[in-house]
């Protein structure tokens, strides 16, 4: 079945008292366990022990954990990546707190990966047993769960190949030079399952290992106002949005944590499926696929990775 | 990979002129081929040739098509299907219009099903190039596609276990007696990817066979509302919402067709995984699981089927 | 300038401490002051002292506060209701909390409506200096302000035509029994300003002097989900919605007290405008009228007042 | 009772066939009357005649009309703005189509306001006996109405000054250089019922007779959504937004008609009173009160004015 979805991430925060307010009070995730230059956080509708931890040192991603849907899977992408030639080594049980063994691969974008199975289940804030639809106690923005990851590489095309030979991603939406150059990818959404992204990569030099954003899954569009509310009270700063994406069609504002990464918060979006026809935007249409409503781009935004 | 999705469903209906215009002028599907006494019908954001077939002649679903990843799952889901013992054949490319060789099953709930992996594929209105976010000219609700089926069974634990072992569908939520018996199923709600369910099951004496109803998918809780502004105006019998799920927690509005036959409009939920825990719904809690924001049920919400 | 708006209103609950915590858990108003027995109310934007006061001792309204734009009003209030015959008295400074004078008058059906311009102003919760759009600390629904009232009448033309010619309140809707009499109002919607309905009428045997509801004004529709949400987890009893009104076009829940008063969450609706022609409805689309959406009531609706 | 609402505005466009597909084919407004060089167009939920007069010929504000609650109130005006010594005439009935006299005010800041009574009541699209809350045959944004316009100022306090005591109108909110100078007014929200402005002032050096922006009146969030959908496909530029406003709590788009004059939808807000405490906003919050969510504001938003 392979790789399902993006598990955890690890980041990299320049003040971890400063960061563990922002994720905690302004985007509402839950502290699962604090370790002083290092925190656990998990959102409400997330079951696994946590899905974002935040280090102190610096900015930008340390790795990003995707789960695989059965143990076995393990192996079998184990086998395939070696064919790839690429870094790789196994992890053990608590290599990652309240974490099973797993796989570490290092991407072709120099990226840090792993994959893992069992992650210890502590439920989600509603329970399983006739759950409400969302907890009493919510705290800013509230946000349910990470969502996704964009990550920086000097060449899309050798990433997203080993993501859709390794991984088992299939290609929903493809940023292509121009219609002549269908082959080439600038930008590529990648996902395993039914929606937009799982993963997704931009190309730009020396963007390897970089970090473009990742993302917490809201509702729908008025959750977005909301956020934006909350993110005007907290004075975070803003680089797009309210809008929506033409790419996805999800609703979305980024925006940087007070350390300097780039966050989104993202919602809805089309029901994607593997025999789809991938959605192609050329280069001249980027502003309008990021941004739709506004087909504009901050210069930022294709320049500044973390 | 199995079963990805409902592909297509075949519907009866007493009167062709008057559902086509129902389909057509209130639900907003595109009208793919007219045979007459048979229409094909297709929403704005599917890719295949078509998705909702309408039948004169009585009320009632005749089979569902569910699209398989591949064409060698075909031979797989085949050989476990085998051993479950159920009524099955291949079928022929041309059995449906536009669509390639298949299998059809008979479910041990006796409603036949059909997987299928080509269909030919004409593309939805807004194109794969640069697409606009919505066609300029959507009629009535606009629904852009079909999304799930909840078919009536005498007894759910048989079927259910039929279509986790062969579709390999896992259960997302479940309806059973109480606590104590976790294990009967009363209904049950069942995905191959991130929705909240592509297939349900619910439990009736004599319900084998019968359609509970078939939804379209819109894409949030505004979405909906004009839904039901749209059959105020055409008269459509709504039974119950504008509500929210507390199981899949989808926003809904359930409906008939001008034949009788329950249809829903259905938009959001929580993206599902395979390894989220499966929700628990005690049949004391049905009400406000299937409409949690009024907690009531109307009798013939689990006495009518067709 | 005349009448501009409901400015309190007091009811009688069964139960204080029951109360209490509905209306300020559940629905979200502050507790301004606590007298045991009595309690006074207010909503997070509302800037006069209170707007809600419940009385323990049965259930009903007991009366409601206008608030006139100036003080010479009253003067020539009490002067056109002299024409009218109905009871009427001058109140004092302290007959209500934190109230100046004003006009006490008993309308022709039977209800107490007691004018007044000057309440002490306390602020909202957002303050006038650069506010924020809502303040943090929001509780369950997060009602801001109260909205308008239905009263019940044996004469629905009577009143209407009181508070038409001595509070210069305008017709924005009105119910007929067809439209062969359109003279004869069944129920009507008053407005002083730009909202669908300050005050409105509803004709029956025996409604003299009874609430059909009083309501808490929302901002829009994702709110009212947002309120049906709170009212499932809180097991507040809804009598219809979520839905649109045909009637001035609002987004609503009708609920129920836990002393059985009826309450409404009401958002939005069209701007009326003393100019704009009066909307007729005509009893056969009364449901249509309340219930857009559906078009149905229930038999509660136009029987229960309290 | 004085002046209620802008009932029209005329507006230089420079092209009126490119400027007649812009308000027809994307704002959705309905052409009422063709005069080749000057076309009539009115919102379908307006039952006057018309509402926005495009002439061709430059670009820029020729004048606006209110309307006043009463015949009478023209002469207590005339009476009122004589004593600040305006330029002011009567205008004869056919002066404006389907319009009767009035009286035409030159304000201190140099624009053209009309006041005027009665312009031929053509209904709205939805009539007024059991209407449906939309006209099923809407295009583009279909907006359903203006809402306001904001004038440029050289002197804001003055012509304020003219507003509330000729006009009646009362200051919702204002915009001052600090709080230490809160009689200055560098920006002015002025409103005669219960929306937030009917007519706001920009101060700025030359912006007298000048035009900001005038807006149309969406109903909700989601309804913002689909207008920036709508612009994205018809390439109309955005200036700002979607967003929601700190100052009236309004949603918003900013964007410029073929011509370049600037327009805005906008929705909802909240309730305004005339004894609302007036919202202060110190001018190092103005980002923050324009573009609540995003705390930005382009130059051109404060420097071009047509």
């Amino acid at each position: 079945m392979g790789v399902v979805r993006l598990g955890y991430i690890h980041v990299r925060v320049t003040d971890i008292e400063e960061a563990k307010k922002h994720y905690c009070q302004t985007v509402g995730f839950r502290l699962v366990k604090d370790e002083g230059k290092r925190v656990f956080l998990k959102g409400w509708d997330e079951w696994e022990h946590h899905s974002v931890v935040l280090e102190e040192g610096g900015i930008g991603v340390i790795k990003l954990g995707y789960k695989v849907a059965k143990a076995d899977d393990l192996e079998v992408i184990e086998a395939k990546a070696k064919t790839f030639g690429v870094a790789m080594e196994r992890m053990s049980a608590g290599d990652n707190l309240e974490t099973a063994d797993g796989l570490r691969i290092t991407l072709p974008s120099t990226h840090t990966i792993e994959l893992y199975h069992n992650m210890t289940v502590t439920g989600s804030d509603v329970g399983r047993i006739n759950p409400d639809v969302f907890p009493r106690d919510l705290v800013g923005i509230g946000a349910p769960r990470i969502d996704h990851a964009l990550l920086g590489c000097d060449n899309v095309n050798e990433t997203e190949k080993f993501l859709i030979d390794v991984f088992d991603f299939y290609q929903v939406e493809r940023l292509v030079p121009d219609l002549e150059h269908q082959d080439v990818s600038l930008a590529t959404w990648l996902s395993s399952g039914n929606r937009g992204h799982d993963l997704a990569l931009i190309q730009g030099e020396g963007y390897s290992g970089k970090l473009h954003h990742f993302a917490f899954q809201l509702q729908e569009w008025s959750d977005i106002l909301h956020a934006g509310q909350i993110m005007s009270m907290d004075d975070v700063p803003i680089e797009m949005g309210p809008t929506q994406h033409g790419i996805t069609r999800g609703k979305t504002i980024y925006y940087y944590d007070p350390s300097g990464n780039r966050n989104e918060v993202f919602a809805d979006g089309y029901t994607a499926q593997r025999d789809r026809p991938t959605i192609i935007w050329t280069a001249d249409h980027l502003a309008k696929g990021i941004n739709y409503v506004n087909r504009t781009l901050a210069e930022a935004f294709t320049t500044v990775l973390t």
